[in-house]
């Protein structure tokens, strides 16, 4: 069994990671870290592991992080670009789920996260873990930056339009709606049920740092120069990201599901539905999956592409074992075959 | 008082109507009906309205509605091009909350409601009920098809913009939010708590019936030939309707918040927003008001209108109160200068 | 119009009674107070009150809260017991939403409130502000203190039976179920949507400072000595308290709906609603009603009765709004006769 | 691989056996039947099997259920009588998820279930499918009448008291709530998202089928006579089942959290917590776990249990894997280790 760090176990990611490694046939968890909880027991932080996690959260200075083959970051932005180094110099390979190497451009991510990077050389080095753009890269990686949610339901949704330069990569909408998990497990008024429940609106509409995050991920992957509007939501439920994208057509007469089903038809992880079936974030609930609808509605020209995820799981931790098993020589789907739970 | 009916009692738009109803000072509802509930008391099938309204749900073909001054149809669509001519031959007002009145294409609206119409001159002659573009004509109408809910929210959202040239009226994109109540009361299994609790989806991405009420109404509004991509929405919660619309801007250098506030500075339901405060539907649940703000993100030259109403309210029947209360020569806001609930 | 007070105006308790007295007829907000948003536009802090609310957050310190006829503290306990006294000695009348005077055990009180009382001799004045016990006390009272959200549904259905001593005071069972506006809008990790959204759970079961309110409000109405157990529930939504009560019937054959009808027949707030209709809180959200059935299920000889209010208004600010106008000799209804809002 | 067969595939514990079974190791489903769905795509229907279960929907006439090990009835009351008898004779081993056999009371279950039952000598044969308490007769049985969703709740939660003698038998009360999910999949307004979201309400007051199913359990486990008052409630969410029970303690000074946790020592899927601990329903979605937590509050002579299940796993389809695990000799946690789904 492969030997795995979790440095900030205590939010909705690091709990997740927990509860697919605990079902995982090749690796486990060893090490737990949480500056705040060092001491308690990870179950009783986190009652649904009681009987499935025995761990105790440690402090992060004492930890035996260095002996674990792999360490994931499950920390707020800006932390594992202090501590990755160090372990990457003890030859442990890293995962960082927050956004510090994801942005290959320094001040883009400067302006947008708003502090000064700590290790530029790794911003470089490291690798966007989005298997289905990356995955011989992934393989080989020391270190990869595990993707933003809304960047992966939104960059699967596009990448057949846009390497097929069927679209006008200058005028693309992505209306992205999330569960409140992706806001974290911090104390946040403006996050309480009473504030967000039986309620539906639009937020960071002037700018979220996810935007600049598809728009060099979109431009790399295709070689296209990509404007993108990306405007999110906020959804009164736990779990799921949905994303409708639209763009508007260079040519009428394509079979837009042939295209999306031909590129990924080996993708374990996604799946492209027929244009007539409900594409609903319930039906990838807990599971890693990324499920796609598109057409090209009353053929007006326009494409609208449906792409949803479990934010907490291909949106996050899932991927993040997606790309451990690929970065560790496992099979790609190895503890990532739960069926999502619906309803 | 004015003698008020409604056709149709057990609705939600029915109910609502007879919430507003219940405190307005100038009107009251003196015949109700419900082909499947007749003879039941009205306070038994909806029990919030427990010692506030004493009727008794009528058979349609029995009730006094002649005898009425101004009837709602709150009826499937279909039902009132049937009964409405009669009434209007009895000197009453009708107010109709279905679609049969809506379109003034009368093949459009026979292709998407899939019924021949029953009433097509009626059709010519009734107004639409958009009060912030057809005040005037309202008043003196003897017939009103009151909006959609979706295209309430959608058209007030584009108003401005169109009235004034600002955009490219063939590239909009309309990505509509609507709460579960907007599909009503029926038995359907999709409907289900269980079905839709916890989850997100689109629905009718292949065309749904609001997309060519939406186009008529502007392209009439403005003289503009409009295109738009209309994708609704499925939100796990009960009331409320948000919008979030994008549009490519013909100039830069606008202040579209003057633009809006400007255009419905006399508007009593329309409350135009700092793009720096959140707009919520909940900040509008259960008032007649809708709640919008505008901005350019990052001046990437698209203008992203957010748009928020009660569907139930300002998209139903708070909009027909406020019909009924001109064609009555009531005060537009009578019954309906209630805060909205919230949280 | 009278001159009202709002100490801390904020909370959702704050934001209710400005919803309420915005509609009032006789009253109206001159002051509110709010020591963290001093200065700030009421308005901007609660959207929903855009267009109807002109006020400014004022600095409890120079807030002109003695030339008010009556003052609401809507604030944490602890602090009207600090500053009710200077008001009144100023002849202003005082309703506390919070705890401080409910309890006339000092003892019980210290105990379950975990710090000394600051105004000891004001408790003994102060009356308990449920009218439908102490109406004549509360008309003439200068200082009211509002009941709790939980004993005043649980009052409201156990008054009928104990009055009448049908049951056995010493074996009740009530079991509370709340929404999560209930604990407020403070910054708290455990009330996210992420961690309260689709779970149910109870909590305080050790012990809640509800219990002793309920026990001494019931012993002291109906000279019973009462031991009541009562469990506190956490429901997934955001308006609403539900209680489930249980007591062994001391006889049989009682026709326990008439009981209850004939108790609450001239209330107007108490509806007393026949056993085979349901109960549910939405029909008395944003209103100030408290519904009740009542049975003997299966005739095994215990009662149990379903009571179910709004948590924020026959629960808070609505009760307050009734006990204001007992005081300043209003219409007991003014201002509180919106329907409820369902769906 | 044993041959498993579900009768009745579309309803919600049909997917969730569905699901289970996906994952298990010495299982396989080899037939489905739907009478309303036969020759659509399982997948089609449920979209959350897509790429996991490649059946068609047969028609149960035609289906080789015969051939089958084990074949599960996730049918509505009624249907599992009727043709249990004849796969039984086929030596086919049936778990029964209705009702059909779970009361002994022939007199009594047709009273509930207003039918005459169609095969009484089954019903003394068939095993009652807790395995907390009928082990060993589940391995031998032919016939599992699968608990109901709230009596595995209550039962568990009563059990070690019972067992013990340490309570009144006659004073129970038992206060459930359930998620929406346990209501079935069947086309109803009233559960409706817009009828049960945001709100909260007792149901079947009067008398409720799984009442006489506790008491015949309790009485039979226990060999005490059992009076109880069971009074459900529907909770706006979908998974999960609290029950909260109350009851007068016999003796003072007994260590409640010792009494269960010896009780359930051996027990994989009871998890008797500490009572500082929260005992959450999603603590235990998507699991086969019943959470416990017990205390005496106040020390008032009256303990109170808190019982949390997921209704469509232990409550249904993960007991009845659980059952099929000890009929077919494999292990009994086989197919049933995943981790709750939490947030």
């Amino acid at each position: 069994m492969a030997r795995i760090g979790i440095v900030g176990g205590t939010g909705y990611t690091g709990s997740e990671l927990l509860r697919l490694l605990a079902g995982h046939p090749r690796a486990q968890v060893s090490v737990i870290t949480s500056r705040a909880e060092a001491g308690q027991r990870v179950a009783d932080a986190l009652p649904m592991l009681r009987g499935r996690v025995d761990l105790v959260f440690e402090d992060p200075e004492r930890a035996a992080l260095a002996e674990c083959d792999l360490v994931f970051f499950a920390t707020p932005n800006g932390t594992a670009m202090q501590h990755a180094p160090a372990l990457l110099d003890a030859g442990v390979r890293v995962v960082d789920l927050a956004a510090d190497f994801r942005i290959k451009n320094l001040s883009v991510w400067e302006r947008w996260y708003g502090m000064p990077h700590a290790a530029p050389a790794l911003v470089d080095e490291a690798v966007y873990g989005l298997p289905e753009i990356n995955r011989e890269a992934i393989r080989a990686a020391r270190l990869v930056a595990n993707p933003g949610c809304y960047p992966t339901a939104v960059t699967l949704g596009l990448l057949p339009l846009l390497e097929c330069a069927l679209i006008d990569a200058t005028r693309i909408i992505a209306d992205g709606k999330s569960g409140v998990s992706g806001a974290g497990r911090k104390a946040n008024a403006g996050l309480l049920m009473a504030e967000v429940g039986e309620s539906f609106k639009a937020y960071s509409v002037a700018g979220h740092r996810h935007e600049p995050e598809m728009e060099e991920t979109l431009r790399m992957a295709t070689r296209e120069q990509v404007r993108l509007i990306f405007v999110p939501h906020l959804v009164p439920m736990v779990r799921g990201i949905e994303a409708t994208l639209y763009a508007e057509l260079r040519d009428a007469d394509i079979d837009l599901y042939q295209v999306f089903a031909q590129r990924y038809v080996n993708e374990p992880f996604v799946d492209v539905v027929p244009a007539d079936l409900a594409v609903e974030t319930r039906s990838v609930r807990g599971s890693n999956l990324c499920r796609i609808a598109v057409m090209e509605p009353q053929r007006k020209g326009v494409v609208v592409v449906q792409s949803v995820i479990d934010n907490l799981v291909k949106g996050a931790a899932g991927q993040a074992v997606q790309n451990m098993n690929l970065m560790l020589g496992f099979a790609e789907t190895d503890g990532l075959d739960g069926v999502a739970l619906s309803p």
